[in-house]
């Protein structure tokens, strides 16, 4: 059984062009067997980002806490704990925390 | 965009056999066009559970609230907020609410 809290997982700077004070956990990873999705936490401070940018892969975004915004294809939103958003696959997004 | 708080997600009773004080909310599933992964959100009332069962597709689980017991291929381990448990496809799971 993997079994792991996510804080005891390394968490990693994202580096990615424009982002700021994000780091970032993998969590599950085809590493574990995995077939279809990573899943990972990022933890942004107050302020930071990850910036505008698309991929492949889909996102499924569950906010564990804090308020920030989200940006799916240019359009915003506030989003806050609970709150769930879905990135399909090769559509730009951004995700800002304000808490 | 699709933006959800979980809890404006219909809840819907488990059924399944041996299913016990729990109910499913299917957040992203096929249906928002999601090409690898349904998040959905378990929730279960203290001594209720969702029964040793398998199936063709994995599961990656992440506590939001509470303590329970998580069982993969019949080993057991306590769980409590911010644990994740991978079970791969085909391998029994159940996991069960203590608080």
């Amino acid at each position: 059984m993997k079994l792991i809290h996510y804080l005891d997982q390394e968490a990693e700077v994202v580096d990615m062009d424009g982002a700021k004070g994000t780091v970032i956990r993998h969590i599950i990873t085809e590493k574990d067997g995995a077939p279809n999705f990573n899943l990972r936490v990022l933890t942004i401070e107050p302020g930071g980002l990850s910036p505008n940018h698309s991929h492949p892969w889909e996102h499924e975004f569950f906010i564990l806490s804090g308020d920030g915004i989200g940006e799916v294809d240019n359009k915003e939103a506030k989003v806050r704990q609970g709150d769930v958003i879905y990135v399909p696959p090769d559509v730009q997004h951004c995700i800002r925390a304000t808490t």
